[in-house]
């Protein structure tokens, strides 16, 4: 694994509904206030490549080799960390990204044809081996996130669709990684309160840059 | 590495200007007389996904990240392979295709910044280790390959202008390549006469299309 120089990588996973959003903007305002640059970002968004590797895949819904999608989703991957996250990361900045390689491993890997281990693998050689510094697991159990969404009135997208059974496996998988890396992974019962959720990070945040300027 | 059930994967490699399109025509058509139904394709251009990646490299050209560009070459050769090699040689096609995976890693591996094990593993990933039963090496050196290119009045690309010691290196690692795997190459001298070439062509693949009817 590669360290950044001096910022700091924090990553944000989760189902939809979960309140990443909510905890990310709260966590930015925080760090702004004590005067750290923050960088939120999500892959794609981060870039004009990953906007276009996205429109591709979108278009071609269905249609696209399995592998070749992972791969697509992959070099997304490359090109935002080699142009936007290492660098804000090597002029000190926090990054706060919303989805990273554990959404591609719970999600693709568990959910879909390809093996955990190689999705997981694609996307440490995408990023010459950039891990999160912290990951912040926002965890929903299936029946919270339901209503959560159906409370939104958010539209079920494609992996929304796929039912209760496959949202089962994707959390138990989100938590499998948590367990094989507990020093990277907070968890958080994201049925908490927004505050205590916001305290919780923030502590967590608060020790890692001590811990970084030290 | 995973056999076609039937068919055969034939694959042309060498410089431009070596002859690769010459010879893929003249084997198709000693084939197609003989019965057998040929593909011929390259990468891009078998694929609609193919040639957007393509479309999307060029249009980016430069500005794009080496990974991130590595993995959407793959992306492009996973797909093209899911969706139009294998099924050709399920149903006992041959297939004839200009470059694969041993350009990838002479090209890209020897010449940029990438290391060529890396990029081999890359492109055996997308392809679920797809190799071809046949790789024609068309050697040429670059004092003939640049007579040859002159001759036809041909534009330098981007790769040919990088000069005569890129050109060195790649035609190094394809002989390196063709040594280690003596049994897929066959390496040929690409200034011999065009009919003798065809010969040692047809008989290789001859013997091949034998060896896998029986």
């Amino acid at each position: 694994m590669t360290r950044a120089a001096r910022g700091l990588f924090v990553t944000l996973e989760g189902g939809d509904g979960s309140g990443k959003s909510t905890q990310a903007e709260l966590l930015a305002e925080w760090l702004r206030a004590s005067g750290r640059e923050v960088v939120r970002t999500r892959e794609p968004g981060g870039t004009d490549v990953g906007l276009e590797i996205r429109e591709l895949v979108l278009h071609h819904r269905g249609d696209i080799a399995p592998r070749a999608e992972a791969l697509l989703y992959a070099a997304d991957r490359a090109h935002h960390v080699a142009t936007l996250v290492r660098p804000a990361l090597e002029r000190g900045a926090v990054v706060l990204q919303d989805r990273y390689l554990d959404s591609s491993v719970a999600y693709q890997g568990a959910g879909r044809v390809l093996d955990a281990d190689e999705v997981r693998r694609l996307s440490l050689w995408a990023t010459d081996d950039l891990l999160p510094d912290l990951t912040i697991l926002l965890d929903l159990d299936e029946a919270a996130a339901r209503a959560r969404l159906d409370g939104a009135r958010t539209r079920y997208d494609r992996l929304e669709a796929e039912g209760a059974s496959f949202h089962a496996r994707v959390r138990a998988a989100y938590l499998e990684l948590a367990a094989a890396e507990p020093e990277r992974f907070l968890v958080l019962d994201a049925t908490l309160p927004v505050d205590e959720l916001a305290t919780a990070i923030r502590e967590a945040v608060g020790e890692r840059l001590v811990g970084g300027d030290g």
